[in-house]
């Protein structure tokens, strides 16, 4: 069996080597050059290790796998544009390398591809696990609707929000899974727990996230610290510090979320109330508990102790990351 | 068989029918309110006869339909956040009524639905179907990119503009018959034969579209009129112009193109341009000159009189349009 890192170097250079210099030049530049800024690839090497897990041939499984990383990708390209991120993976977003109308059309083919790469495969499964890819689609744009929902809000509760990051992030890694495991022959049992581990360590996942834009190190991390907190995201980090908060601990936070701009002492005097509130012992523990959950999942499925290894081994490192 | 007007209506019912009512509530409602602005429904009902015209048996065609004219929506969508347009149908379009980032998103939603309504159909041909319509799908954005490629330059050919309305308009016509045809039972020949019936029939609508946009009546038209040259859209109608112009005639209209302000006095000088080289005639002619490719396709094809008859009914019917 490969394991996950030998995935995702198999996966990489497969996209690395995907053509998009067509024309219009315009609509298929950016394409290329998002793919090319790279990512960790660990959607579609999940894709490539549960079809593995039920299968010695994985050749089926890599243009749903490429597919479902440049739906991935689409779904960054369009969210840079609404959440005004100028920066990702250390270069200028497409908006900003391009412009808005360039990046709304590039990342429409984007989309477009990503089923191209789906109806280019041969297995025998095709609209059911069409049908998976599909539903998550939709819900990850659900997903990125209650986020910006949320941003003019501050009464999200802690279940509405771990409901909004189950869709915008949960449901494609653990789609992921769900799809490898369906084109490698899984029965729908073990297709379905593998998915519910997907969704439990996807929560831990953006969790481990949120924690980062406050805590992680920007050089690591490649995005900029305190980004959620300037756009106002509501993160588990702020819903926790609102619930935790006494009355006049509250009121500041309310009032720094008021400032609207670009500031550096919003993000200190924020991270301060999360440390006086305990706020990343929280958050961890959290974590903990969605681990916890994926590894009870995995436990009940029917499959060998190495393919529980591996996906035990990818979901430690997934919680563990500073980037 | 059903006439194109029984299935516009039929369609219309079924299309009014739909439910969106669902949370989150600025991702649906969207998408509801463009679907409900209506538009002739054209496509979808193209879907439906061509696939009568192969089978007695319509329903398994309703769903690609519908999927097809929320595709098509979502594209007019997107293309009008990027257009910059306000009004469409006579009401306020999705960006203009709420924002941006609800445009992009509900959009991108419209579009994962279009798929939706494919894969809840029941057809043999499934994949067939889908390769064209994604196919269609991708052309269509190459087509919107040359659009707004040419808005930047002066010197598009002919050839260059029709290739381009092939794109952006053309194929969508087209694999809306091929796909009816498919569903319905048709061989290659004969849905690739109304393949080519359409897009010729869709070059001639779009040219009448570019002649609409400023000879058209803005009350039945239901657009702004001379919207295209404000955009400095290059049209059929300006690149004949600048083809047919005398030196001094084509200064004249470079001169205005660089105008790039809402200026009424802008579209009556290109107006009264157009007028003095018999542009509309010019126009009009080619036209004429589409229809009989069309015409000709159609007489190839081993279908009956009755569906002959009715496709160019529709065809006459599309070109004679004056909204």
């Amino acid at each position: 069996m490969y394991n996950l890192e030998e995935l995702q170097k198999l996966i990489n250079e497969r996209i690395s080597k995907e053509e998009f210099d067509k024309e219009p030049y315009l609509l298929y530049k950016p394409i290329k050059y998002t793919l090319d800024t790279g990512g960790k690839r660990i959607r579609p090497a999940l894709v490539l290790l549960a079809c593995n897990i039920f299968s010695n041939n994985i050749e089926p499984a890599i243009k749903p796998a490429i597919g479902l990383e440049i739906f991935h990708n689409f779904t960054l390209l369009h969210d840079d544009i609404m959440d005004n991120a100028d920066v990702r993976r250390n270069k200028p977003t497409v908006h900003n390398k391009w412009n808005d109308n360039i990046a709304i059309l590039s990342g429409d083919a984007m989309f477009i591809k990503a089923y191209d790469y789906f109806l280019n495969s041969e297995f025998l499964n095709f609209k059911e696990v069409l049908r998976v890819f599909n539903k998550t689609a939709i819900e990850v744009c659900e997903g990125q609707q209650y986020d910006m929902d949320f941003e003019n809000r501050t009464d999200v509760t802690e279940q509405e929000y771990i409901k909004m990051i189950r869709l915008k992030t949960s449901v494609l890694i653990a789609a992921a899974l769900k799809i490898g495991a369906l084109i490698g022959g899984a029965d729908n049992k073990n297709a379905n727990l593998l998915y519910e581990f997907g969704i439990n360590i996807g929560l831990g996942f953006q969790l481990q996230d949120d924690m980062l834009d406050i805590f992680g190190d920007e050089k690591v991390f490649g995005k900029k610290i305190g980004g959620d907190i300037i756009a106002n995201k509501k993160t588990y980090l702020l819903i926790k510090a609102l619930e935790m908060a006494d009355n006049k601990t509250k009121k500041d936070i309310e009032n720094l979320l008021e400032l609207n701009f670009v500031n550096n002492k919003k993000i200190t005097d924020i991270k301060n109330i999360y440390n006086k509130l305990n706020i990343q012992k929280l958050t961890q523990d959290k974590i903990a508990y969605f681990y916890k959950i994926a590894i009870n999942a995995l436990s009940n499925a029917d499959i060998s102790v190495d393919a529980k290894d591996e996906l035990i081994k990818f979901a430690q490192k997934l919680i563990k990351r500073n980037k």
